[in-house]
């Protein structure tokens, strides 16, 4: 039987606040096993842009990765927010390590074709070196992933962290049976967007197609369980979908997926 | 007998300049056997400051760090700068990992006390975690440290890159025969300081006390050299002093210290 490895995303939302950040570090630690965690963004590296001159810029409503961008996001995300969840981590007792894709090259990305659209420095994933983070869990250790990758020739890409998180969870699943947990500010996927409480506590392929039929589910959150079902597709043993307290052993309230 | 170990620390004159810090990352990329790398600070993290504001404060001529200065360098060299290096070592074969003292547990630190002086966030080096950084080597891995170290209660610190290197250096010795080389501008350690060309290709324990005697080792040269010999006396194997060329296997002008 493959051993069991958590991967944990959290988004921009968690990030910001410090006191929510503290909260979520003092539950991930607790989670019993080997486990990886994935940092979103959030707007700390737009707000630093701002006040250097920095205009992210959009086309068509979706943000491009520019020069300087790109620089803002790696001092942001790769230096400050990852070096104090590591240091937070370690003050309680998860030896945590802080890793782009770029460190022990554990993801290879290219940057996304042009289309319609030059997205600049963003990077789409080719591969997980899950050898390498296998051997870090081996030693007791807790990667800690910003969403920054390379493409082994030096450049350095700005990626979305969902993804990451669900790539990662895919290339782990060679060796070990992953819960791929995605954090964010719900208690799971909701049966009534007015209702906090209407959480589905389980969806499976059948299930799926029925709650796309009743248009239950829809907007934002298509995208995201679609990337569910593709991580299922590929290996992944289930995925999770709620806010922070689904990480603590005694939760109940969130939404669960598999096949 | 026990494996050999390179430890390299670049300074800021190096950093700072793209087409140096290339032609030194495909240098060291070639260094043979096992290496850890240590980089400096530079004056980017000031230049960031000032651009945003925030001015370097400095006590007696010496720089403090307070809470707003140890985010800028944070973000620049745990963040920017290191994985660039990464990125740009992992571009010349080298599978480099980025990594603070906080990272792995790998670096631990005290606040520097205060006499006359409160330094701010300065850290003083406490422990190295020899036998995980040993481990990342054992997986072909070569980290890369910034000058940041923590005190596992979730506190970074500013630390001296020379001094980290030389901390690494001592702290590997216990499992490897440990080479701590200080690249800087120079060829080594020089007879005149009006003449590049005329340096002390050898110093030991005797010759050192000479130079002294004879004034040869003045102003910023002292406490280099102190810290070389605490090195040595803490069996750290030999210590060189040069510019990149020193790391080429040909090379022969540079100064190397033993006991």
């Amino acid at each position: 039987m493959k051993p069991k490895l958590s991967i944990v995303k959290i988004g921009g939302n968690v990030i910001e606040n410090k006191t929510e950040l503290s909260k979520f570090l003092a539950v991930f630690s607790k989670i019993e096993g080997q486990k990886v965690l994935v940092h979103g963004g959030g707007k700390l590296a737009t707000e630093l842009g701002k006040k250097l001159g920095i205009e992210s810029q959009l086309v068509g409503g979706r943000r491009i990765t520019d020069a300087q961008s790109l620089d803002l996001i790696t001092m942001v995300y790769g230096g400050l927010v990852n070096k104090k969840i590591v240091a937070e981590l370690q003050a309680n007792n998860c030896n945590a390590i802080g890793l782009s894709g770029a460190d022990a090259n554990t993801i290879q990305a290219h940057k996304r074709p042009v289309k319609d659209v030059d997205f600049g420095y963003v990077g789409d994933v080719d591969s997980v070196n899950a050898i390498t983070i296998s051997r870090l869990l081996e030693a007791n250790l807790t990667p800690v992933f910003c969403a920054i990758t390379h493409d082994q020739n030096g450049q350095l890409f700005n990626t979305n962290a969902d993804t990451i998180a669900s790539e990662i969870a895919i290339g782990m699943s060679e060796f070990y049976e992953t819960t791929l947990n995605y954090c964010f500010e719900k208690k799971g996927v909701l049966k009534d967007v007015n209702d906090e409480d209407s959480v589905i506590k389980h969806i499976n392929t059948t299930s799926y197609k029925t709650l796309l039929t009743q248009k239950v589910i829809a907007d934002g959150m298509l995208p995201k369980l679609e990337n569910c079902f593709n991580a299922l597709n590929r290996n992944v043993h289930q995925v999770c979908i709620g806010n922070i307290s689904m990480l603590a052993p005694e939760s109940n309230l969130f939404t669960t997926i598999t096949l």
